[in-house]
């Protein structure tokens, strides 16, 4: 129960993401539909098709497709107050990576995968369906370009699960422990500005 | 018989308009014979791939392949001259997202999931392999730009099919009536300017 | 022993092209990971994906993941000494699509294929993972763009395969032909700046 409420809260946050860019770049009311539609089940989508789990998650369990249009509609509507969610979309978003990135950790396991192939389907989970949106809107993919730490949160949080088991501690404590890890990361990153180290010379 | 010419002259229709996009970004000749391929088969490839039908459909039939390359060679050797057919190309091309509409929604029905779902497919089918031409010609796709209705005519006339079968409607008059209903919206559609609800606050 | 060598040379030489071209478009270290990853592995996923077979490739032999993560560290490490590399890289890179060729082209044999699909399946597994490359980039892919013939060897290597073993010329020897015949148009076509005919006609 707790569970599917912070699926659908994740949902809803990727959703208005998508509506938002969509909206900036002066799309019709097609155009932001489906970009909602594919920042949200983007990620796990791609995962399924990359294990051939198909008919993929989304066309059999019609919950996903109902709450997208809900919070499409939702936001087309209250637009201008999104301003004020900021605060509440990026804990939605960031509830929602962590726990699409355990997601999709899961589905790996259930398909008999290497850990490292685990922890990379769920970090594609959380964070490919941003990378279509992006590529749709024609837009370089904002998790390639350096900002505080997004993507990385879900490689570490995928990995401290497999820690975790390793050392012992029951798979269900584990899953929780993961996602947990992922929200404090990207709350510390924002709040503290971490990011990846600088690859480039500093230019004169 | 008359079915297999509609697809063939659907396909064509697609074919020309990758080529013509291709054109305009002036692509090498085998970058222009891939846009025209992706563009009249990404939408069904695409559909595949989520269904889990695979190998995809083109890849089984070779028609597709063989008539793709011929439209390729004929509308490169005759580009100034299709000016003058673009009647035609509109005809072949809105005739093309009626079927294809249907084709997609049929392939959802026979993997059994739920109308919402198959009407998705069919409006993928007929309108993603322009999508993915744009996304390759580094374009926002058209689709998703505010002009006369295009995809949105395929989700109204997949819902219509699901509508007339529940009114009881026998199956082959709904799957023919709803490619007409395709058909008349986009023309009247183009005949009328009718767009979608701007979702956007006028400019003062 | 010697295929396994080629193979792995071909991956880093198509992971390294990935990292030149994501840090030319300053895009971070998750970034440039990524990007090497997606021109290495694309192509071959893209082709496992349409014949369906899933699992991809690297997810079950995680040879290759290991190779570009490797790859990508050397390269970004040693990114100011690449260029005297060049010719390496070029070599790499050309020995890379003969094999991905033909490591296609046998996958299509194996499902069955046409042979005029599996030539289509051989020149995707070679160059498709550059195009998702310049498509995440935000570039229209090089390869659609007029320089030295490069998806055409490929075309030709495989088609050069389905000749040969029609001539009766044991597998063994047609497979390693069509290599050989990949590496040479290329190292031909770059030599004396063979390309494909202009379509266009020349500007005033």
């Amino acid at each position: 129960m707790l569970y599917q409420t912070i699926d659908i809260l994740g949902t809803v946050a990727f959703a208005i993401s998508g509506v938002l860019v969509a909206m900036e770049k002066r799309l019709d009311l097609f155009g932001v539909l489906i970009i909602a539609f594919v920042t949200a089940i983007g990620g796990g989508t791609l995962r399924d098709l990359l294990i051939g789990n198909t008919p993929v998650g989304w066309m059999t369990d019609i919950t996903y497709m109902v709450t997208i249009f809900i919070a499409v509609v939702f936001a087309i509507i209250f637009v201008n107050q999104l301003k004020y969610l900021r605060r509440s979309l990026f804990l939605f978003d960031t509830i929602g990576i962590g726990l699409y990135t355990m997601v999709g950790v899961e589905k790996g396991l259930e398909a008999e995968l290497l850990p490292v192939v685990c922890i990379a389907l769920g970090t594609m989970t959380a964070c490919f369906g941003g990378v279509i949106r992006d590529m749709l809107c024609n837009e370089i993919p904002m998790i390639f370009r350096r900002t505080e730490i997004y993507a990385t949160t879900c490689i570490l949080g995928g990995a401290s699960y497999f820690l975790l088991t390793w050392l012992s501690v029951p798979e269900k404590y584990a899953y929780l422990s993961a996602i947990m890890v992922v929200i404090a990361l990207r709350t510390l990153a924002v709040l503290f500005g971490i990011r990846l180290p600088n690859i480039y010379k500093k230019e004169a």
